[in-house]
C-alpha cells in the first residue's frame, strides 16, 4: 500500500469543517447569555448561575434517537424535519418530570459525510431548540464507512433541562377517578417507522393517497411536536397537573403504565377522540390488530395529562388547542384496558 | 401483507427489555447519592443542590463517538473496552476545561439488538463512569434495521460536568516560554481507526507482531485512557496549570492550537517521548508521512499539560505517573512546528 493518507481511508476532514461552517450561524442563533465560550472549544459551556436561586435544583437529562424515521428522511431527501424531531421528542421526555429545557447537544453519523446533508439535519435541530428556548451547546458528526449502510445515516441527541424539587412529576397522589386529558400529536411521531417502511414497501413517498390529502413523505415526515409551549401555563406557578405521559415507543399500551401507581388501571375510551387517517391507513394496509396498534403507535394522541376530574375543565381550558378528555383511572394493577 | 407485527419488521421491543435486565446492576453501580429516581424513568435526575455551594457553576458538556474503532470491536468480539473508550473520551473532552465529570448518557444503536451485546458496552460504561465517580443517568438503545449494516453498531456518549467559572481552562495567560509537559495515551485511543483497519485488512486480529509482543485486537482496542484521575491534584486547588489539550481526532497537529492564543506557536521536539512500536507500524506498513502520522494519530500523547518554565518540576512531581516535557511556547502564529 502507498500513499495512505486520511481522506483515502475514507474519512474526510476538509467535509467536516465545511459542515461546521455551513451550521454556524443557526447554532448561534440558539445561544442565550448563559451559553459561554464559542463553537469549536472542546466542550459546550452553560452558565447555570441560575440554579443557585433555586430551592432544590435537578438536573433532568435524556438521551433520544429518532429511529428508522431517519431512513425515509433519507429516502426523501429531506433532513431538516428529523432535526426536528430528535429535539423535540427529547423536550418531551424530560417535560413529564417537569423539567423545563437549558441546553442540547446533537450526534450525528453517516456512511459518507455530506456537509449539506449535516448543516440541514443540524440547521433543523437549531430551529427547535430556538423554538424552545433551549441552547445547543454541543454536537459531533461522524464519518463511518462501513458501519453505515451506503447513503444512511443516524442522528441521536441528549438533552439537559432543569427542574425545583417540589415541583417533579409524576406526583404521589394518582388515584382512582383522575382523569385522562390527551393532546394531539402531528403524525406518528418518532414511533413504529420500521413497521410503516415495512406497510408501504414499494410505494413511491410523492404518492398522494385521497384519505390523507398530501404526499405520503409529509404524512410520513411530519416532525414530531413539542408539548412545551402547549403546556407551559398548566405546569406553571400552581399548578395541579399530577402527570404526563409522552407516548414514545411502546405507543398508549407501555407509556401510561410507567405514570400509574401500584393498584391503579386506566381507562381508555377508543372514539373519545379523532384517529387520524394515516393510522387507520397504517391498520388496513398492514391487517394489524387494534391493540397491536395501540402499543407501536400514538393514534393521535402524543401526550396524556393526568389532573382530579374537579380540575379537567380549568386545565383544558388553559391548554391554548383542542384536547380531549380520553380515559379515566380506575383500580386494577398498572395496565391500560381499550374499552 | 398479513399478520403484520412489530417483531417481524425486524424490531424486537423483547430485546430491549431483556438487555436493560442484564445491564441493570452495572448502571446502578454508578449512582450515588445525586442519582434520583431508577432505571425506566423518562429522563435521568440528578440532584443539583451542590451547585449552590459554587461561586459561579458553570456546567460543561460534550458529546462524542469512538470512531471506526467500533467496527473493530464487533470484528474482534470484544464489546466490554468501547464502552470505557466513549466514556473516558468524553471524560479527557471536558477536563481540559477544568471540568469533572457529573453524570453520563449513552446512545447504542446497532442493525440487529443482541442483548448480550448491548450489556456488555454498556457494563463497559459503567465501568469507566464509576472509576471517574460518573453516575450514568440514561441511555438508549436502537434497532434500526437497514441503516446499520448487517452485524455493525455504533454508540455515542454525552457528558455533563461542572466547573467554578473562576477556575476555567484555558486560561488567557499563556504565553511564549510555557512548557508542555505529555501524558501517555494507552493507544490510538479513538482516533485514525479508518485508516488502521485499512492498513491492516487482511490481517487477522489474532496476529502476534514482534514488536508489539501482543496480538493485534489487544494493541488496536486498548481502551481510551482518562486523565482525570491522573491530573486531579494538579488540577486542584491552587492550580498553576494554564492549560490542558486532549491529542484526539486532528492528533498533535490540529489539537494544540486549539488553546494557542494569538502570535504563539508550539514547538513539539520529536524524540521526546517514545513513541510506541504500534504507531512505527501503522506508519511502517501505509507508508504515511511523519506530518501526516501527526496529523493523525496521538502518537503516544494522549494529554498535554502546559506550564510555565518555573512550574514545570512541581507539576511533574505532583502527577502520579511518568511524564514527558515534549516541547515549549515561542512566538508565532497559531500553529504546531514539530522539529
Amino acid at each position: 500500500m502507498t500513499n495512505s493518507d486520511y481522506a483515502s481511508a475514507g474519512v474526510d476532514i476538509e467535509a467536516g469543517n465545511r459542515a461546521v461552517e455551513l451550521m454556524k450561524a443557526a447554532v448561534k442563533s440558539t445561544y442565550g447569555p448563559e451559553v459561554l465560550g464559542g463553537i469549536g472549544s472542546f466542550g459546550g459551556l452553560f452558565d447555570a448561575s441560575a440554579l443557585k436561586g433555586m430551592d432544590a435544583p435537578v438536573l433532568v437529562a435524556s438521551t433520544d434517537g429518532v429511529g428508522t424515521k431517519v431512513k425515509l428522511a433519507a429516502e426523501a431527501g429531506r433532513y431538516r424535519s428529523v432535526g426536528h424531531d430528535i429535539v423535540n421528542h427529547c423536550i418531551n421526555d424530560i417535560l413529564v418530570q417537569g423539567a423545563h429545557p437549558l441546553f442540547f447537544l446533537d450526534y450525528f453519523a453517516t456512511s459518507k459525510l455530506t456537509p449539506e446533508i449535516v448543516a440541514e439535519v443540524v440547521t433543523g435541530i437549531a430551529e427547535a431548540c430556538r423554538e424552545s428556548g433551549c441552547a445547543l451547546i454541543g454536537g459531533e458528526t461522524a464519518e463511518m464507512p462501513g458501519v453505515y449502510a451506503p447513503g444512511e445515516f443516524d442522528i441521536a441527541g441528549t438533552i439537559v433541562g432543569v427542574l425545583d424539587r417540589g415541583k417533579m412529576l409524576p406526583r404521589p397522589n394518582i388515584a382512582p377517578g383522575d382523569v385522562l386529558i390527551g393532546l394531539r400529536s402531528s403524525g406518528p411521531h418518532t414511533n413504529g417507522y420500521s413497521l410503516i417502511r415495512k406497510i408501504f414497501v414499494g410505494v413511491p413517498l410523492d404518492t398522494v393517497f385521497p384519505e390523507l390529502g398530501v404526499s405520503l413523505a409529509d404524512a410520513l415526515l411530519a416532525p414530531h411536536r413539542s408539548y412545551l409551549n402547549a403546556l407551559s401555563t398548566v405546569l406553571g406557578q400552581r399548578s395541579t397537573v399530577k402527570a404526563l405521559a409522552h407516548l414514545t415507543g411502546g405507543g398508549f399500551l407501555e407509556n401510561i403504565p410507567r405514570i400509574l401507581p401500584d393498584g391503579v388501571d386506566a381507562l381508555v375510551r377508543l372514539g373519545s377522540w379523532p384517529v387520524p387517517p394515516l393510522f387507520e391507513l397504517i391498520r388496513s394496509r398492514g391487517e394489524i390488530a387494534v391493540e397491536e396498534m395501540h402499543r407501536v403507535f400514538n393514534m393521535g394522541i402524543g401526550m396524556v395529562v393526568v389532573v382530579t376530574k374537579e380540575d379537567v375543565e380549568k386545565v383544558q381550558q388553559a391548554i391554548p388547542e383542542e384536547t380531549f378528555v380520553i380515559g379515566e383511572l380506575v383500580e386494577g394493577e398498572g395496565k391500560v384496558i381499550l374499552t
